[in-house]
């Protein structure tokens, strides 16, 4: 079988460019035993990926000029050569970029049975579902009557921590960069959302957050961070998710400026990796599809259409084009 | 009986200077029922006071100028009011800055039994030594074999946190300003002291630190912090207790430009205060006392003598003058 894949082509400098990303067309081998040949349905694109582009060390290896990228993917069994999966098996992987793939089916993962759409294993059931809901829960603490302040809360991790947060009697406040994420996060029942690109992000968050701010999730960094830092109550929980302001900086930009109330407010400012939390993939999985079944947990998804069309969806995530899950249908 | 006071004339802007400091005389009243006479033999001047020098909301209220400034001392009854005070009892109290003071009986603590001198319960027994006891083993959570670094390492928190973690088995890196601080923490059993003052910083502790830091206790702030983050392992845990480089800031200061590692290697970085680890303070003299006892736990001292010379022992904190824990005789 051919199929076409997404390399990358040379290391972005500051903002990535579609010049950045090749196509690439190859021939996926039959599966030899123990192994299946899936076709991908769906991909995922996510801000982290932008880390894994720079050549260095970090918590996971830098992808590789001239190779396919990876990412999360849900696809279905073609051929498969292995007891564990026939063919027309969901399953999910860390193979995306790609129209089709042959692997061990030890390394797959099948989709479990249930009534949510295959691509939601790649959001609110996902790695970004369990990094809200891990980040929030395990590191933010929140308490009813407390006040959780979301950076990026129309994106695929945001939207989930505020509507948890909502869930677990919190006051929230999300900041999106767009009036349509507002309008959505307000139909969820969120408390309060500011227009950064409005500016006088500190005076709109102040007045949005009058008891001052318990609880952090930031997925943004730079301004939005000093705002928090500013606007935090003493033994405030920071969760520090993502940075994606500065994810393409090309000199490393200052820090706040008043990182200080770190020591007088006797601030927690903790940074995670989603894997340290996979021990609570059972109750999260529960605990996500009670809230869906009750109408309390929703989503969105913004996708675009073919692998060539990745590099093109990758790239806006950095304009803040998606709102919730940015996706790749791929058949 | 008439005693002198140190209060605040004006407010410092930058660093404190001799001018916003005034002496002055007053009658200490005869103690009213419950109350005590007590007169101060040691007092202590501690960085933390310049952030009360700043009229803020802080987790301490603000001095109040033409008012005595307030800190930790320790004096001797006088004359008592109360059955559980008689004369010649050594107390601790808040009511530093000043020869002799009146208070409730029940606002002072007697000083435990202990062949300590009573000026160790203002340094390794006291508030320094709390500070370094539970910020080092409840927040960074060393493990034998990691490595610690600890900026102020001659200070009186730092000195204590230095020689714990050795207890701990930790590989310990200090950063003092002066060499004859190196030579004293290097006969403590410090295995690498870095003088910040020789210039090229991050070098010099990535060579003391050859497998990175996992524990960065942190005095200082500014650029001890931007390399600590750059030097950081996963997983580091980041003990915020002070930030000295900071404290007479004019301007706020940019924060370390490598602030989105503590994303990236998933850093815990948490500030503090003393008070919330009071329940340790039991299981802390026994621990402190008993090192003591060992010869495994050793303090320094820095004594100016009179109460008009207490504002130029606080000035001195700044000039990094102290070695040790930074006192001044009054009696």
């Amino acid at each position: 079988m051919r199929a076409r894949e997404v390399r990358l082509k040379s290391r972005p400098v500051g903002t990535p460019a579609p010049e950045n990303f090749e196509i690439a067309e190859v021939e996926v081998p039959a599966p030899g035993p123990g192994a299946a040949l899936v076709r991908n349905l769906w991909m995922s694109v996510d801000p982290y990926m932008r880390g894994r582009m720079y050549d260095r060390k970090s918590y996971v290896p830098p992808f590789q000029i001239g190779e396919a990228l990876q990412g999360g993917a849900v696809g279905q069994v073609v051929e498969s050569n292995d007891p564990s999966l026939k063919p027309g098996d969901l399953v999910q992987s860390m193979l995306g970029w790609r129209e089709a793939f042959t692997a061990p089916a030890a390394s797959l993962e099948k989709l479990p049975e249930s009534n949510a759409p295959p691509q939601a294993y790649l959001g609110v059931l996902g790695m970004p579902g369990l990094t809200a809901y891990a980040g929030l829960l395990e590191i933010g603490q929140p308490k009813a009557g407390e006040t959780v302040f979301v950076s990026g809360g129309a994106g695929a991790v945001g939207s989930v921590v505020a509507q948890i947060a909502k869930i677990k009697g919190c006051r929230v406040v999300a900041s999106v960069g767009a009036e349509e994420k507002a309008q959505w996060l307000k139909s969820l029942g969120v408390d309060a959302v500011v227009n950064y690109k409005n500016g006088g992000l500190l005076a709109a968050v102040q007045a949005a957050a009058p008891n001052g701010i318990d609880v952090y999730f930031d997925n943004v960094g730079g301004e939005h961070l000093e705002v928090a830092l500013e606007l935090a109550n003493p033994f405030a929980r920071f969760v520090e998710c993502g940075m994606i302001s500065q994810y393409n900086n090309t000199e490393p930009a200052p820090g706040p400026r008043n990182l200080i109330y770190v020591v007088g407010k006797s601030i927690k400012m903790q940074g995670f990796i989603v894997i340290q939390f996979q021990h609570l993939r059972g109750q999260f999985l529960k605990d996500m599809t009670g809230w869906i079944n009750e109408g309390r947990l929703k989503w969105e998804e913004t996708v675009e259409h073919g692998v060539e069309n990745a590099p093109a969806a990758f790239l806006k995530l950095f304009s803040g084009a998606n709102t919730g899950k940015m996706l790749v249908k791929l058949a």
